[in-house]
C-alpha cells in the first residue's frame, strides 16, 4: 500500500495510542568490516533515507519506548542505549507530509528525543517495517541524503560519541569480544574523524591498562597474524568512572 | 488567588497556546558568596520547592521557549543556556495536581526538557510569578525538598556540569570578570563535589595557560589582598575545544 493511504488509515489509532507532540529517533551505530556504520531506513514514497524512530505510548516511560523501537528494528533489547539530545525546531518535518490532511497524526508538530545505540553487529537481525522499502547499514563516511533534520540528528549523535569516548564504554559496546589493535584504532579514528598515529595510539591505549592481551591471534590473513585483545571490564569501568585522561 | 482556581481559569488558554505533552525545566546556577547556588521557586499551595519552568508555544522553537522562560525569571537573555536531558517517566508529576479535574492542562502527562543555565549573579533580577510565593537562590549543599522529579533533574544537571567542566566555558560563565584563585577553586570544588588540594589546583590551572593575572588585587580583606585573575578568552576557548586535559 502506498505510504499516504497507510498513514491515513492508521492515524486515528495513533492519536488514541501515543502521547502527542513527541517522537523518538534512534541513531544505531555498529562497527563491522573495519568501519563505523549507521542504520538507515528508506521510507516508501520518499527519495531520501531516514533514521528509525517511533512514538511514545500513553502508558510508557520514554526510555522504555526507545527500547521498544530499537527492538523492533534490531531484533534485540540487549543493546547499549543512551538519550543524547532533543530536537525541537519548528518545521523540522513539515515538508515530508505535504499534501496530507492537516489532522493526520504524522503531519503534526513533533519534538524528537534522540537516542544513540551501540550495537554489536553480529547480534543484529535487521527488521523492515510496513512504512519502509529498505533497511540498510550505511558507512558514516558515505551517508546518503537524509530526510527531515535527520542529518543534524546523526551529526549530534556522532559528536556525542566523540565527547563521551573517555567516559562511556563505547569501544566495548561496538567491538566484538575479541579484537585486534588495528580494529580498535580504526574505531577510534572513525569516531574522532581523524587519522591517528599508530605508535602513539598503541602507547596510549596500553598505558590505560584496560585491555587484556589474549593467548590467540587472528587467523587467516596473508600477513603475520595480529594479536587479539579483549577489554578488562573491571579496569575499563574503573577508568571510565575517573575519565580516561588525555586527548587523542 | 489560590493556585487551583488560577490554573483552572487559565487551562483553556494553555490548551490553545502550547503544544501538548511537553514542558521545560530550568536549572539556573549562579556562584556568589563563594558558593554555588540554584534558583528555586515555592509554588502556592505546595510545601516543597521547584525549578522554574514552562511550556512551548505552538509557534516557537523549543530552544527559544527556554530562552523566554529564563528571561521571565532572571530579567535577562544574556545567559549561557544548554539543553542537557529530557525527563520522560510516567507519573513524574502526577501527585502535585491531585484533586484537579482530569482535563486541566497542568494535570496532563508532560515530558520535560531540562536546560541548565549559568548566570553571573550580579546580572540577575529575580522575578516572581503568579503561581509562586517565593523565588530564592539555594545553596546546592543545602537544598530544600523538591516537588515532582525536580531533585533528579537538578542532580542530572550538576552531573552534566561535572562532565562538561573540561569542554564547556563553565568557569567563565559563573564567575565575575575578575576573580581570585581561591574563588575559582571553590567553584571547581562545588561542581566536582570534593575538596581539592590547593597547591595541586594552582599548578594545574596555571599549566593550562588560560588565565590572565591582573595588575590589581582584591581590596578590603584583613589578610594580604589576593591577586585577581580573568580568563584569557582566546586561549580558554582554544583549550576547551581540545578539551582541558587530566582529571581533578
Amino acid at each position: 500500500m502506498e505510504l499516504k493511504k497507510l498513514l491515513e488509515q492508521q492515524s486515528a489509532e495513533a492519536w488514541e495510542k501515543y502521547i502527542p507532540s513527541l517522537s523518538i529517533d534512534c541513531v544505531i551505530f555498529s562497527f563491522h568490516e573495519n568501519a563505523l556504520h549507521v542504520l538507515t531506513l528508506k521510507m516508501k514514497d520518499q527519495d531520501s533515507f531516514g533514521l528509525p524512530g517511533g512514538y511514545v505510548q500513553k502508558n510508557e516511560n520514554v526510555d522504555d519506548a526507545a527500547v521498544r523501537i530499537l527492538k523492533d528494528r534490531t531484533g534485540t533489547e540487549n543493546i547499549y542505549l543512551q538519550q543524547f539530545y532533543t530536537f525541537g525546531n519548528l518545521k523540522r518535518s513539515e515538508s515530508v507530509f505535504e499534501g496530507y490532511d492537516d489532522n493526520i497524526w504524522n503531519k503534526q508538530r513533533f519534538v524528537s528525543i534522540g537516542y544513540y545505540a551501540l550495537a554489536e553487529h553480529s547480534q543484529v537481525k535487521l527488521q523492515i517495517d510496513q512504512y519502509s522499502n529498505a533497511v540498510e547499514w550505511k558507512l558514516i563516511e558515505a551517508l546518503p541524503e537524509f530526510m527531515m533534520d535527520h542529518r543534524a540528528i546523526f551529526d549530534k549523535a556522532l559528536l556525542t560519541l566523540r565527547e563521551q569516548l573517555n567516559n562511556h564504554p563505547i569501544g566495548y559496546n561496538l567491538l566484538p569480544e575479541k579484537f585486534t589493535m588495528p580494529e580498535l584504532q580504526k574505531l577510534y579514528e572513525a569516531i574522532l574523524g581523524k587519522k591517528l598515529n599508530r605508535g602513539n595510539f598503541y602507547r596510549k591505549i596500553l598505558r590505560y591498562d584496560i585491555l587484556t592481551k589474549l593467548d590467540e591471534s587472528r587467523k587467516g590473513g596473508a600477513h603475520k597474524a595480529p594479536d587479539l585483545y579483549s577489554f578488562d571490564l573491571e579496569k575499563y569501568n574503573a577508568a571510565l568512572k575517573e575519565g580516561l585522561k588525555g586527548s587523542w
